[in-house]
């Protein structure tokens, strides 16, 4: 495939030539809270997103997003961080250290199931290379993934190291592309076109002003509601309705990150209440689900350095009884970011000519006016 | 108060007298499953459910709600069984013996959050007096509970022992009652009053036939949502909509039960669907929320015989590839379970002359025509 | 039963009548940390514990031990706490929410198996009455158990609220008495009779200088191993040693107290060493075990106030790499506590005429002298 | 190096040729259960083990050990199967999937911290590479380690697929290689040189008479007990015996099968023993360590094929009740292994010219001989 080729290719992919358009941009208002600026994980101040996307030949659909929660030296300057599992039938690298020590030492890698190790490998690399880390011995790499295998070639295993550092180096804050991209590129989601998606949520100043940013890369299956309005049962294109069996399977990653000061224990807490906003649109975790949620505070005050010559944290912790206005954040952006994963994804053909089409907004659009 | 008001009370409370009806009487039909025959915990096989409830004087609304898997000696012919934590703000008993062991030996027991003690004792006074129990040294007891403080004179732990004996006793398979009664007296639920509320969904042979019953007693808060429906919106009764600060706690208890042949390792993973089916309610797990899912597989072929000859249990389990619709219908069953009791509670006046408002049906039914 | 024989009994009990020392009083020194100035729980300073014991008739040798970890009121000033579940098989009460929310809101106690829900209803009491408490209408007791039903009519359940009270009442700070008392009176431990122990370390300032302190209910079996010395072994009292079945069965309840400033998650962590050193006493944690540890942190600058203006904790933190010294501590202290808890009980006949040996010292001392 | 040489220090590594003896050679006997025939994990029927190990020039000193529950296609044939965490500072792979479905799907492998993603990454290509996975399209890796960073270049990342491979292909039943070996190659252990270690016990027939076998790859550190003597103490070789932070540091992988038909749920309870013969070594699970306990059930009848026309497994699992025997075989067998992981390893010098001793035979017999 030459260059133009691909670029157009590419183009299509993450939405720009086709005048996709994200839900809100439809009038469709998720929840109660207002959203930050971008309606983006990139509106808690410092993070960035970077996506590489491999679209090549017939069967390549693939590719790897980045989510970095802050601009330095991550291993150096740990983040505070939990991962919840919603169910467990995927390969996510890095969970138990995260539990053990309650924080992430690397940026957070999204890619498909069997390039978790091309992943894992490639964060060790850009660790050890990283100056000032010329002694790290041990590095924890997190990389989540869900199984884009209907649509990429993924026995080929064509993530390679560069793919992976080059998506964390294109990482910038600002809008973030969705749909068909990075590692959102080749997945499914209801039977439709999924991808990457992302949405924001900021607190008011009432309730302390936080900014709660999720990014999902959606490939999971159930009976899809869109706010509220039952789009898989009015198209008739559930699991189960028949003697079908478990096509409802597949996976969610959710990250999200938030600038409220909060431990690892109240991460995970709120890392919770992602499968409670992909469960208002209709998603299962079935069976074959791997639905993992990792949640990160990037407040600079509850930093962990790696080394230290003091032997205490002095940190400043929103108390648990402030945690629900968080929770309710949370749920709402992980809701709207699966909405935007689906939105901005557009039609597909990939491996062995197999094609998926795009949510059929000419059809969801009346449903969604139906039912307001 | 004599026994006459008190039985004219308690008819009302039970929306006998006021011509209550269930969600599914106003033509709208929760997810894309069938129910049981009594769209009731109930349609699980051996499955009984029984209440006390107790109105008295102008302070105490309260109750006791008791679920027995089966009508034998559960101590000697237990029952496989987990809990999943939703939001751990609760006194549950029993958690760690039901994690280690993988059963449940005693009916289970909803009451107010001070009463668990109360309750436990019973059980075990109830479990100890059982023919054929009399070396039993050690019993866990299994007791749920939410917060009825606002309505009850929860300080005074008003439910005694023969309280939950007479639940357990009453306890009957056919019809639950729901709304005010037993341990959903003086619950609830997005701002309106909650209660008990039940339902449960029927597989197609093809996935396997099995039933999925749900019970839940409902004292939570969120942004309700009803079939879709953003009802909690257009009356502008969402917490954190001003500065008003965690109105949205309180708790809610969730019991599954199923004929599907599970050991404890699927029943916890079908107890966290019961989570994504309160989320579609609009709950959102508050900080102040104890939010538990009791799952229960009632099939004969996995009852656990407290002593035995043998080394081994021979068992027949449901392979994990089949769990997927399970899930499916424990999600929706718990959706319906928690809508009917917000239908079948009414409007309840209690400690301090608080008083909790019914659903307002003259409301909430032209928004759910709205919605569709 | 009159006064003087109940008294003379008690004294007898407690071991003051007969002369029993402590490990440590023998020469033997289990690990390489300093202990603290009474080498017992409450070197850690601000706790407190209290018994009462039951000693009455032929068939009641039961009892309660309280364990405060300031003498504040707990419910308003919290301490930051973790429960790790060594073996489940047991009825600890108040896990979900110590699990939850990272803190403990009442005094700890120890009983027997059956009467969790007196002494849960008593913390209730207390706490309810506790001056500035008038408001409060949620209580998390914290109750922990091992079963002494073989030298104790269990199913009497004759631990009533009072005696919880008076246990809590009766706590100090100091020395701390030890063997057949409060919840240890009727417990057995690896054949002989168990009960209460305790020891603590204190590091050394190079290391923090901070005490853990530990108080053990110990009623459980193995292959009794003191100081390294394979008694068990030698005195041919171990289980399976021929075809005798699970006679290994019983519980252990620990308590670890730190003025090292942690938070949940380290607490956890440092609770779960707390098995690793019954696991040095011989201890297998048998199937029929409940073996819990509760850590906690007394530190005040990690108190959590019950209700604040403040949305935010300012905490000083021990950082995650300042924690291994606390482990072989909280191990020491333990495997100590435990084996003291060997060295002061005493022989005790109790229901139907049950009769447990104390250790014996006069063939144990010469197989340690044996194994030095 | 040569290839004369290689094979010299290859030799040396593994003990052959400075007569090495295991533990139970110098008459020490771990426990009061019997051995298998080779006191190694192989005594379990079916599983077989296999090293590649990497010696190379002055900085590698590293390797691969392979466990293979089965001699079939483990993907196709999947083995119940749990992993605990003892602490959980480490990389280990695969840990989700195992917890939510119960099984592993792949061979086990050891390896250093920075190479777990080539060892995943060879998992992978194994399996698809298998007759018969022609379809498969998601594998969970399982990959365990620990740090070698002393003695090795491990930031060079020297192990490559086809060593991992090699190893796989290597495993073979019979005796099982320890000491300076495979995984173990660079390993420290108690400030001695660690690596792998292996031991069995047989349950008598009136308790079943399964065999449980355990394997470990030993980098960890405390206060050294051997049998019961405490021979760091002895030694002084200790740390924080003066102001030494943190040189307690490291981790430990153990790996258990068993014959005994286990679900997860017990598999879990039986990995959690191995924490406690760790804990009788002196290990105290230091805040650096990534500890680590994968259960096996081997037993045929529980085998979980990945595809099946029957919706259910029928099987015979043994119950909660038998399981305590088991428990303290994995306790003794988890002793057993460390101790001849450090019997059995040699001197080795690597990175840098960093020497780590052996233990020191000559010091360390006439201290096992004081304490017998």
């Amino acid at each position: 495939m030459n260059l133009r080729i691909f670029i157009l290719l590419f183009l299509i992919q993450v939405g720009i030539m086709n005048g996709q358009k994200r839900i809100r941009d439809y009038g469709i208002y998720i929840g109660v809270l207002k959203t930050g600026k971008f309606n983006a994980i990139t509106d808690v101040e410092g993070v960035s997103v970077g996506h590489e996307t491999l679209v090549e030949g017939d069967n390549i659909r693939t590719g790897v997003t980045a989510i970095l929660p802050h601009t330095g030296n991550i291993f150096q300057s740990k983040v505070p961080a939990a991962i919840y599992i919603g169910n467990g039938f995927g390969k996510l690298a890095g969970y138990s250290q995260v539990k053990e020590l309650g924080n992430i030492e690397t940026p957070i890698i999204l890619t498909n199931t069997l390039s978790v190790p091309a992943a894992s490998e490639a964060l060790i690399s850009y660790t050890l290379d990283l100056s000032g880390n010329e002694d790290v011995r041990s590095v924890n790499s997190v990389v989540g993934e869900t199984n884009d295998g209907w649509l990429n070639d993924i026995r080929g295993r064509h993530v390679q190291q560069e793919h992976v550092l080059s998506a964390i180096r294109n990482a910038s804050s600002g809008p973030v592309k969705e749909g068909n991209v990075g590692a959102g590129t080749g997945t499914i989601c209801f039977g439709y076109k999924g991808g990457i998606g992302t949405s924001s949520r900021v607190l008011p100043k009432s309730l302390g002003g936080f900014t709660v940013g999720v990014l999902v890369q959606t490939n999971f299956g159930g009976v899809l509601e869109i706010n509220g309005a039952p789009v898989g049962k009015e198209l008739n294109t559930y699991p189960y309705r028949d003697k079908i069996l478990n096509d409802a399977d597949g996976s969610c990653m959710i990250v999200i990150m938030t600038d409220a000061p909060l431990d690892a224990r109240n991460l995970e807490r709120l890392a919770k209440r992602g499968m409670m906003g992909l469960a208002k649109t209709g998603g299962i975790a079935s069976n074959g689900s791997g639905d993992y949620v990792i949640a990160v505070s990037t407040n600079e005050a509850v930093r962990i350095v790696h080394t230290s010559d003091r032997r205490f944290n002095t940190m400043e912790l929103l108390r648990n009884d402030e945690m629900s206005p968080l929770f309710l954040a949370a749920i709402e952006a992980t809701e709207e970011a699966i909405l935007n994963s689906l939105f901005m994804a557009s039609t597909m053909t990939g491996r062995d000519g197999h094609q998926i089409e795009a949510l059929p907004l000419d059809e969801v659009l009346p449903i969604l006016k139906k039912y307001r």
